[in-house]
């Protein structure tokens, strides 16, 4: 069952939350996107959280699509949870934690660098127009659509 | 008092999550940023939510230094909540959830388009490198940093 949070906010960001806006929910993804991450028992080691509430999510992203339950690749008993391109595409938010943490949350530094497999240069986030340029914050605005 | 729930994480994106990750917090921001509003009883219209929670994310968002509560500019007896650069710049989160929400989490299609104000074209976001490549999720890797 969907959340029911936020049913009177026409707003993607807000039916976004629905799906990922529990608490260890994006934590748990990132592991997944960026240690490669996919048996329960390694999760748990690695995230330190109880049996209960890492059951509870890794059900609900199998159910929402965002995981898909497999048997271990390398025939062990284990099973293993995917990531699906819907899972995925949440690196965008991710990043965006990731990337303000770094500014604002991160007295010692940056823990961890984001970076081109291809090149080892440093990743940044940019909101770009249609027209080419960099879109500053005071720049956004948000329209209703028009279907 | 800084929340506690991802203590065990050295992890940016856990560190802002333990700032804005509780239920409403990101969708307040939301409509500070993209609907301009300022004053308690506008966000409660505009939310529909609990008076006791919207004075606990206000209160705490001051505390954090996300927003400013100043006297109405008008002269009224209302304050105003008024985001600081802490706080506007988490609006590359914001842009994330929606595009998400948008391409998975939208029947109906995207009920709200984001738009570059000077020229009206619709906004996207995009992980560029040093390199100037456009990166994609594959080719993202978080090292540890060196300092």
């Amino acid at each position: 069952m969907l959340g029911r949070t936020y049913e009177t906010q026409n707003c993607s960001a807000a039916r976004t939350l629905e799906i990922v806006g529990e608490r260890w929910s994006l934590v748990i993804i990132r592991h997944a996107l960026f240690r490669g991450i996919t048996r329960f028992g390694d999760f748990q080691r690695s995230l330190g959280i109880s049996r209960n509430i890492l059951t509870a999510r890794l059900d609900w992203f199998v159910e929402q699509g965002l995981m898909e339950r497999r048997p271990d690749a390398q025939g062990s008993a284990y099973q293993e949870y995917v990531l699906t391109d819907k899972g995925r595409e949440l690196q965008p938010v991710i990043i965006a934690l990731t990337h303000w943490g770094d500014r604002w949350a991160a007295p010692d530094g940056p823990p961890v660098v984001l970076r081109h497999a291809h090149c080892g240069g440093q990743i940044h986030q940019h909101a770009i127009c249609d027209c080419g340029e960099h879109v500053t914050i005071d720049a956004v605005q948000a329209d209703p659509a028009v279907h």
